[in-house]
């Protein structure tokens, strides 16, 4: 039995209150497809971590969680529209454990379902003004976030789907994808957490920076996981990375130090169609022996230490706590 | 030689202010392959109805239609989003006589550049406060009123791309489904210009009916020019409605009027994969002589009247009659 971590009891509590809410806002109305393919991948699972931040964000700066609530729904709403997007980019067909929306509905509907969820956090957020304190200046403040946030994680995606056809893909160009197709939006919740909270200027910056380098060595553990977790924990077919010829930081530093049999090893399965199970196998065991693997856990450390220096000099706090937590979760976490 | 309609031009006047606006936002950035595929269809052509609608809306309540530019090139580039997102769900090579986002640079880019362009809408929109005298709580009504329209479009495309599997789509059905598609995007446009022009509640809602039913007739007009323009005009080959089984209001007509043998013709070539010419040009010729095209004809003139109606009550002025004039091309245009 896994030890469970203790945020995650508290991921639990936020995921309850935000899914309620989603499942409010998105009730199945006409037509009926468009709606249950955009809850689709929502409703297989998910951990919440954005909604979680945009709450803690909040909490942080002394505003109360609760207001936050449509905002973190809002911000889920917008990385579900991401994930049905990515994954017919990718061409990915499992997710969270379940089809994807494109394999179970078709490309059209996914593309459409994407797009409905995307309109519909723009919606959200500006209704939310006539629930809540907030004025219509912090609320377009949020807008912006978001769209910032969306822009980014679009200029990321184009470069994750086009790196595998590039050969000379740098540590420099991962950290710049990672930084749009996953930090931007982790920094857009703290910030639109810390907005709604009624922080200071400071305050919403410090904790953007926050949820930047969070960002990164989250997607450095994922990255690890896609190598060394099962399909079970994963949700997705062992080697998808691999297969698809994604360049990350693991694959970048093992093709730089892998012997040249080694490098072999590790290209004969990269974007190969249809690589053998044994392939992949092969091929993991070389990145782990080039000490890949070692190396990108302690890239993640450098970057949940810069996250955490970046609270350091805020007065300490139950908020702050929860906060500090998130990193060690990123950095121990299992799948 | 064709007689120019007198909007022509003036349509081509707000192309260029919109044109070289757009350019502006979408000036080419790193990764170029975004920028380049989220600009090919905007640079390929387009009348620019609806920026037209937003400055003639905001002329319309004596606002400056200079300021109204910002919105109107945010209002394009949201249209433009749908056409590639669009084009990739209908499965479409041509659009505007060049070659389709996705069958240029794929399907993920495709995705993604649509997704780009969107988001880039609400960025455009939100930055426009601090050029413009316009409040924030006005800045956000037009944030709302662009989504309503993004979130009526997805509804309205997925009708569309479902209803051809469907045999009993009624015209209210059709109607609905035109209201979603087209008709909300003029009614957004319209009303964003009346509130970028600082006009009464009362004049954005009349403006935004009037944008409506014209939305309406124009889209009618396009599905008759669908059958019986060519190539060249249409910029797409003749008889892709047919070819893509599209449920249009002369189809409806057509199967319902039509003699079993003509009903059979149509259905022959309806939703068929690689329909020959010959065959299209009996479905329309069935379609012709049940009176369908007539028939298409005078709803929209139907609609064309409705909106006239509602601008009746207004003072004459050069923006009203500009409006009118909209109308009028609707009805009479060739392609």
């Amino acid at each position: 039995m896994t030890l469970r971590h203790p945020l995650e009891t508290k991921l639990e509590n936020c995921r309850k209150k935000v899914d309620k809410l989603i499942e409010e806002i998105l009730e199945t109305k006409k037509p009926e497809i468009l709606y249950n393919s955009a809850k689709h991948i929502i409703k297989a699972g998910g951990k919440r971590l954005r909604p979680y931040l945009v709450c803690k964000s909040c909490e942080f700066v002394g505003g109360n969680p609760e207001i936050s609530l449509p905002f973190a729904a809002a911000m889920e709403m917008l990385h579900s529209f991401t994930l049905i997007h990515d994954d017919i980019m990718d061409n990915d067909n499992l997710r969270r454990g379940v089809q994807t929306v494109h394999v179970l509905w078709g490309i059209p509907i996914a593309v459409a379902s994407g797009d409905f969820l995307f309109a519909r956090v723009y919606e959200v957020i500006s209704k939310a003004l006539k629930q809540t304190v907030l004025s219509e200046k912090n609320v377009l403040k949020c807008i912006e976030k978001a769209s910032e946030a969306a822009i980014s994680i679009c200029k990321g995606q184009v470069l994750d789907i086009t790196y595998p056809k590039n050969e000379s893909v740098t540590e420099e160009d991962y950290l710049y994808m990672v930084g749009g197709k996953t930090s931007s939006l982790f920094k857009a919740c703290a910030e639109i957490g810390a907005i709604v909270g009624g922080g200071s200027p400071k305050e919403e910056e410090a904790l953007g920076k926050f949820a930047w380098n969070s960002g990164i060595a989250f997607q450095i553990m994922d990255d690890i996981l896609g190598i060394t977790a099962n399909e079970a924990k994963l949700g997705k077919p062992v080697g998808s990375d691999l297969r698809e010829g994604k360049k990350t930081l693991i694959i970048i530093h093992a093709l730089k130090h892998a012997s040249p049999t080694g490098k072999a090893t590790i290209e004969k399965v990269l974007g190969s169609d249809n690589p053998k199970l044994s392939e992949i196998e092969e091929a993991n065991k070389v990145i782990l022996e080039t000490g890949s693997i070692a190396y990108a856990k302690r890239k993640a450390e450098k970057y949940a230490n810069k996250a955490r220096k970046i609270l350091e000099s805020f007065e300490d706090s139950e908020a702050k706590k929860d906060m500090l937590e998130i990193l060690d979760y990123f950095t121990t976490r299992k799948y």
